[in-house]
């Protein structure tokens, strides 16, 4: 699947993912009045709502991205039908020709990561049959718990060629306040020789950096290995240092945008083969109706405007890797 | 809904919770076949199997025992006809007078942690309505984003009168990976005075216990605060530094029997008041017909055996609660 995307990025040239994050303020009024209408003020009309929003922005943006990434917390947020809508968004984007990458940063001991595992990438067997839940083509992974919460989805990636971003340097505010610890030396922990002293020291986000670089050597595509991780392009030093200790890791970049990113400061996200690395937009894009810049679409046209969000924004990355 | 909980404890004297994360092996054959038989060998078949070994499992403790954990990865691999069976094991539990806690273990940039805490404990909005989601009393959140990740659980439970219990220590194996990392005291990295030397350095575990502390502290139910924390029993040494640490969170505490924590390792999690931990269990309840100890209850008979293994293990803490 990491082969699959690196060649849709080329074909597009847009290193690029849309965020389908469908916050009710952004679905224009035409859509959920409809929606209300048929299905009432409920969660099944809201989900019906999110759906048809989703379904006329991917069909605006199909063919000038490689891959969508639905945070399946908007989703969650109201209940099974919701839930509902995920579903149907994933399939939908999967059958326009889209990698599908689930944001549902899971993570828990080895036998519940396996259960979120075969959910949401591979399939749950009942009784003498096989069954795809979400079958989402990547899904991002929270790694506070250490390895025996990651390998049951790196397990199944392998098996069903799917792949993964963990958590490395997040996006938000705060993102701070646990991954940048600085921690110690492990040769200090161990009582050896540490002349060298602090500079042995590094952040919690390198570490936990060197880890998915190493289970991205063991679990390599064509040029990439299908293990990537997330690293926020609000943080853009940390990427620079981020990408030398993950050669072969892709990382998806979010914080573009709304969170305040540009294209700038997501050069040094970039290997020089211009690959290793996909940007994350989604309010800037699914909502850009809503912005100055694109208002003039209408809400009715809200697709198209997201259209020309998603190709200024592929001019900006591109503007900035060509004159970096 | 901590001073629930707490009061439910005292009535129950068991400072138990029961992990309702049912694996299809742990369902008995009589319960699976007739599922299948309604609805095949499908998702929804799993979905009604898993509901229906809820269900009997529940009838039989739900007198005993305080409160439940259904861990949503469980019936999240069986995708929307899975969530479906827990929203339904969720409703059923609360039904009973069960407090329940949703193993959900979320957490993203501040945006998307509101959607999950909307979802899972507070009310969203569709129109001029509002709805809860899945509706649980409790949630477990992964801290690794940092505050702005966790607050806004917070603020619904503030909200709601609900509560939330945070990964400090997780009780698998690789759970020092990252958690345990000696982490640089902040005196030494902001250059100050540091004659007390390595003394101030501590594992991650501990800066993420101190911040429970101070949510702790700023959001207090009777006697305890209804801002908890989850530390494994597999690490009853950990246990015992973080009880101080945080005095006024309630420890839920996984671990307990089939991960290896016994009940002399779970002394140190209580409180002299005997309060400030709950203790859970999973397969050690669920699937107890399957051990050899309540083997004669016989399968048709699971929900005598799990109510047999709770009296047990309310013997078992209790015990060791006395010769302490």
């Amino acid at each position: 699947m990491i082969n699959q995307l690196i060649t849709k990025i080329k074909e597009t040239g847009a290193p690029i993912v849309v965020g389908l994050d469908p916050m009710l303020k952004f679905v224009p009024e035409h859509i959920t009045k409809r929606a209300y209408a048929e299905l009432g003020e409920t969660l099944e009309g809201a989900g019906e709502a999110v759906w048809q929003y989703n379904k006329t922005i991917v069909d605006n943006i199909y063919d000038v991205v490689p891959a969508v990434k639905p945070q399946i917390a908007m989703y969650e947020q109201f209940g099974i039908p919701g839930l509902a809508a995920f579903k149907k968004t994933v399939d939908y984007c999967k059958q326009k020709g889209l990698v599908v990458i689930g944001d549902i940063k899971r993570g828990d001991i080895g036998s519940t990561s396996e259960a979120y595992a075969v959910g949401h990438l591979g399939k749950v067997t009942v009784g003498s049959k096989s069954y795809y839940g979400f079958d989402e083509d990547f899904a991002t992974v929270n790694p506070y718990l250490g390895s025996d919460g990651v390998k049951p989805f790196i397990k199944v990636c392998k098996e069903e060629k799917k792949g993964l971003f963990i958590l490395v340097k997040t996006s938000n505010p705060s993102s701070g306040e646990f991954q940048d610890r600085l921690v110690k030396a492990q040769a200090a922990v161990d009582g050896q020789d540490v002349s060298q002293g602090d500079a042995l020291d590094r952040p919690l986000y390198e570490i936990v950096g060197e880890q998915v670089a190493r289970w991205g050597e063991e679990h390599m595509g064509d040029s990439y290995s299908y293990i990537g991780a997330v690293v926020g392009a609000t943080y853009p030093e940390m990427g620079k240092i981020l990408r030398k200790i993950m050669p072969k890791n892709y990382i998806l970049v979010p914080g573009y945008g709304a969170q305040g990113g540009k294209g700038k400061d997501l050069v040094h996200f970039f290997n020089e083969d211009g690959l290793g690395a996909i940007v994350n937009s989604s309010r800037g894009i699914i909502a850009a109706y809503q912005q100055e810049k694109y208002a003039f679409f209408g809400p009715e046209h809200f697709g198209e405007a997201s259209r020309e969000a998603v190709l200024d924004m592929r001019k900006d990355i591109a503007d900035a890797l060509n004159s970096r």
